[in-house]
């Protein structure tokens, strides 16, 4: 069997890495040919079209950031590929997902949809957690995939787009947890505590987040290195606040967090990493 | 040396035992006689009077919910009582707990400000965590006192407010945190998921708090037994918005979570747990 995958950014290319490890047959495309150089050094076959992935792989891992980048992916790609099976990687949100599956479909190409989380970082070690949704038999038939770069491969529904909306859910989780770490931390420095022994007490007590945990350090430090950037925390918070909406169930702090993103978004560089939603913290508080 | 207490409400009555367990000589007083009855036969003395409970004791713990409590409490000990110590365990914020400490050291009384985290619960098995503010050497003096009923004594600054400034954080985070699962919970039922596996994805992922670790589980048994109750809720989330407010730090987040949890108080009995602010949610999103 022989594994295409096409969008080889940042998670898209560790993820392709641990393929190859994995022994995996891999065929490649992404825009940018140099993306995939080492990976074709690894073991890998690079093509130089959407097409010509289509043809040559029986399954397809999609990781490409915007919806519109989805959508010429997919019509590159079903012009050539008439069965197998397509999975996508992406956080793109429910009802995108069942419009791609519909394309999927009509050319004969099943989908299974299997957003991820955990960063650069997981998709480095191939610790990501999948949040696979689609048939039985199908995600059966393509756990090993999955495994290869998941540490937690959670079959969370048997609907493509049930994938989305627990991914959504999480994003949702995260945004709002991002906005009350940098809350909280400005209350910190405002009353004049000590930030390492506040991010310490918290981090036993009930306030305790995962992203508190792990972004207080940073904050702390004030260590802005990239881990995500700003416009990804403002495109999944706004896709949490979408679905929501779209099945009718408020967002009230959501939408606070999504308005809060799209403000940093405007005024800091797009890029910078998400931590940096902080800043606006600090500039209402009089903080340099 | 003899250790008093006032307010033998469901955390301090717990509070109590653990110090009479920890063989420590306890003199008691609380409004309502019955509170102290089991506490008695456990081996403390109870007193009739807060001036009784002045005079008998050299520390005397303050563990009340209100501030006019706190203040009717402090002006009937301080009749009585003209050295030793103070120690405040309730949440009643940091401008509060100031003016209380400048009643103390007017009588010629020292303080130590400590809120305690961990709910009935911890105070139960004896393991809160203690967020200890005041002088090195008043809180080394009396470090064994707080550690016969935390496991977690953390010493977080030496003004007395500090512990309160911290608690407060705690709290700011815990009812957003709380407000955050409630959104996500009704997303997740609108999207008709299943509830145990997005709380089994998301504990295993970034989107995870300690609130929604711990709440999530009685949401999916639909489980509203009392744990704290949403006029406490309200009441720490208030003076965690108040706090920001003094210091000229902003609480976008914070306030949303006052607002639902007021509303829950004007809808629902205030002593129902904290939880059921969810109810604001599946009304808004027509869910039973």
């Amino acid at each position: 069997m022989k594994i295409g995958m096409a969008g080889l950014g940042v998670m898209g290319h560790s993820v392709a890495e641990n393929l190859i490890r994995h022994g995996f047959d891999m065929v490649l495309y992404d825009i940018r040919p140099e993306a995939m150089t080492d990976l074709v050094e690894a073991g890998a076959e690079a093509v130089d079209s959407l097409e010509a992935l289509g043809s040559a792989a029986d399954t397809v891992l999609l990781m490409v950031n915007t919806y519109d980048q989805y959508k010429s992916v997919l019509a590159g790609i079903l012009k050539t590929m008439h069965a197998g099976t397509l999975i996508n990687l992406g956080t793109l949100g429910r009802d995108h997902v069942l419009e791609l599956e519909k394309q999927a479909e009509e050319a004969g190409v099943s989908m299974l949809d299997c957003p991820v989380s955990g960063g650069s970082r997981g998709a480095k070690a191939g610790t990501l957690t999948v949040m696979a949704s689609g048939p039985d038999e199908l995600f059966e038939k393509h756990k090993k995939i999955l495994d290869a770069f998941g540490s937690r491969v959670i079959h969370v529904g048997k609907n493509v787009g049930d994938g989305q909306a627990v991914k959504a859910i999480n994003q949702l989780l995260v945004g709002v947890h991002m906005c009350a770490t940098a809350e909280a931390f400005t209350v910190a420095r405002k009353c004049g505590l000590d930030l390492q022994t506040v991010y310490d007490t918290i981090c036993s007590s009930a306030g305790m987040s995962r992203i508190f945990e792990n972004r207080g350090e940073f904050l702390i430090a004030r260590d802005f290195s990239t881990r995500s950037t700003l416009e990804i925390q403002l495109k999944d918070t706004d896709i949490a606040c979408k679905t929501a909406d779209a099945v009718g169930a408020p967002a009230l702090l959501g939408t606070t967090a999504r308005e809060l993103f799209k403000l940093a978004v405007k005024k800091y560089p797009p890029r910078d990493d998400s931590l940096e939603v902080v800043r606006l913290y600090e500039e209402l508080a009089g903080l340099d």
